[in-house]
């Protein structure tokens, strides 16, 4: 017989927090990005199936939707589902992130929820890691101006993972929201960066830099961010924000112009910049060129966009790696959460098994009969 | 401000049996009776959302498949998922039953998770009580003889559940394993029924009774279970085991004579009984019949099968109803799983708002250049 936990590791987000405290966010991310870089050098299409997500949306009682983001990886025998709230309205309602998530893992050869995570920060932590990996693969070696275009939850991972891989010169800014502008170099200190930090107009913005993030809370129908084409020939864009039917942050002029990278090409045509572009006008996806960066290698000295709609492949490293660490650390909280009985034929047997005394209280002799029961029950009502 | 939870709820597979032992299973299955009943007599698939099930299924490295069955309730801002895992081999490989579950629950005003919990024992729970409700809406109301054919789990929360609404006085049973079989008096004596068990062949079963339920393994295109069609002419059959596209347990001649009334009619075309039967021939929906009980009352005194593949609104109810014993009870871990930083737009926050001390020790001064990390990190090996 073969050993099969049974078992679901919780963690908290004290857990999360812990981990990071313990391990160092730098130590954290340089892992992540390697382990992500791994993870799309190894992909397989055929052998980790990523359905497109689906879910529901509503406009009652507030716009939003839940969906669901499943992954099958045949090699590993997982299956990793995320699931999303995506609410504009809680930061202002409920003081909550628009993004509300969980991360969870399910072992294919039993069936059995093997974890049980937070899917906010590690969300925030695998788009940064991303956007560094795809920095790596599609930007100039030399780059050292990053520009950010946004400068909320998502702006503080895009940098801190983007300055792990580039010795930045010069962190430009903008947020049209001033007071998230002016927050922004605060929120930003922790990361003892080494850099200049410059606010600025984008369109100086978009002409000084070596690489961008977008990012930004824009609404349907509301872009692009700006229209100025006038940019450093070997321009990287991670378009981050784009992510929704209908919502798009960049020109399209500069999206022909560009090598359109996406993520996740099925995905991206209905929620990412490249629901502005003709099919055939899109570039390879991402795996396809760190699995070929010969072929690629040209990339770097062109204009390339990274549409980064989110694949399910980095949640599963993310949470890989977060699973890793909480048993590392013995932290976590170990359920039992399946109700397994110890005869798989008789559900009820905890009842006698341990209780014999305790079935009397159980199941004392009923008073009324099962047709007075019937008439009991609220049918009518 | 409205207020919004952000704790989650976990009950361990021990909070259940706590539950289950402190309510007393007999109340437990007639509350549970009685919220689906409700549940079923407001369902209105425009307030209340239920696509049909997905998943993945495989046959490496074993036969099996893991789905997940959402539900979108528009009335009590509510998401329900349950995941299932389907895996036959469970039983004899590592000892865990074949379906091992879990079903989750959301908040749709801000997409928090709200509640977890198993779904192997609750899924059985609520599979019985479905049963129940059908056959007092579909069956005999002096149904006396209470036929059973299979004998594994879902037998023992079938047999309890019809129980609690029917004055049974014979169970006849049959399973084609002799050790289920033989145990099945003893499973079910912690029931304390007054009534008579009797172990008896397929066709004399058939003929006797005024209940049915199917719960057999059978594999796909094995079916069916008999074909002595010679029943009583008011026989009511629960068709609970065909929940598998191939998979099916009754005659064709006995299903074209019968009215089949599926739980979920979508979802009976492809994995119930009603695989086997032109959609002109297939009866009401489940709800259409409680909901318009004089219109189906003849129904009492005809062959009735309810085509039950499982519809999400039994394990809202059912989740439901755990979550309220818990809170009622005080039992589960009302645990912060979802990361929220305290400034919604900076997820490092809790690195330097309570631990100002720790900076240091997480944000060493780097020895290695991000260029050097570039060329560390492995993305040649």
């Amino acid at each position: 017989m073969e050993k099969s936990g049974r078992k679901t590791l919780v963690l908290s987000s004290s857990d999360i927090e812990e981990i990071v405290n313990d391990i160092g966010i730098d130590e954290v991310m340089d892992t992540l990005i390697d382990r992500m870089t791994l993870a799309f050098i190894k992909y397989d299409p055929a052998q980790t199936i990523i359905p497109i997500r689906s879910g529901f949306n509503y406009i009652e009682p507030n716009t939003g939707l839940i969906e669901w983001m499943p992954l099958f990886n045949k090699k590993e025998n997982q299956v990793v589902m995320k699931m999303v709230g995506y609410h504009p309205d809680n930061p202002a309602d409920f003081k909550l992130p628009t993004i509300v998530s969980t991360i969870s893992s399910y072992d294919t050869r039993t069936g059995h929820l093997v974890g049980l995570m937070d899917g906010v920060f590690l969300t925030a932590l695998r788009t940064g890691a991303a956007s560094a990996m795809a920095s790596r693969i599609l930007g100039h070696p030399e780059s050292a101006v990053l520009g950010l275009i946004g400068c909320g939850a998502q702006s503080i991972t895009q940098l801190h993972a983007i300055s792990r891989l580039f010795d930045l010169k010069k962190v430009l800014f903008y947020d049209n929201d001033p007071a998230t502008s002016d927050s922004f170099i605060e929120r930003a200190a922790m990361l003892n960066l080494k850099t200049e930090f410059i606010p600025m107009s984008i369109d100086l913005l978009v002409e000084q830099s070596d690489i961008i993030t977008t990012a930004t809370s824009l609404g349907v129908g509301e872009g692009p961010l700006f229209s100025n084409l006038n940019t450093k020939k070997h321009l990287h864009i991670n378009a981050v924000g784009s992510d929704f039917p209908g919502k798009t942050e960049l020109p399209i002029d500069l999206l022909k112009d560009s090598c359109v990278v996406p993520d996740f090409k099925e995905q991206a045509i209905k929620e990412g910049e490249c629901q502005q572009m003709d099919l055939a006008d899109i570039g390879p996806e991402f795996f396809e060129c760190i699995q070929n960066k010969e072929k690629y290698q040209a990339l770097k000295n062109q204009r390339t966009v990274f549409d980064s709609t989110g694949l399910p492949l980095e949640d599963q490293v993310v949470m890989d790696l977060f699973l890793e660490y909480a048993e590392q650390l013995g932290l976590g909280y170990s359920m039992s959460i399946e109700k397994l009985s110890k005869d798989a034929k008789s559900p009820y047997d905890f009842m006698y098994l341990n209780k014999a005394e305790s079935i009397k209280k159980e199941l004392p002799i009923d008073s009324i009969t099962p047709a007075e029961r019937q008439a009991k029950v609220r049918i009518n009502k």
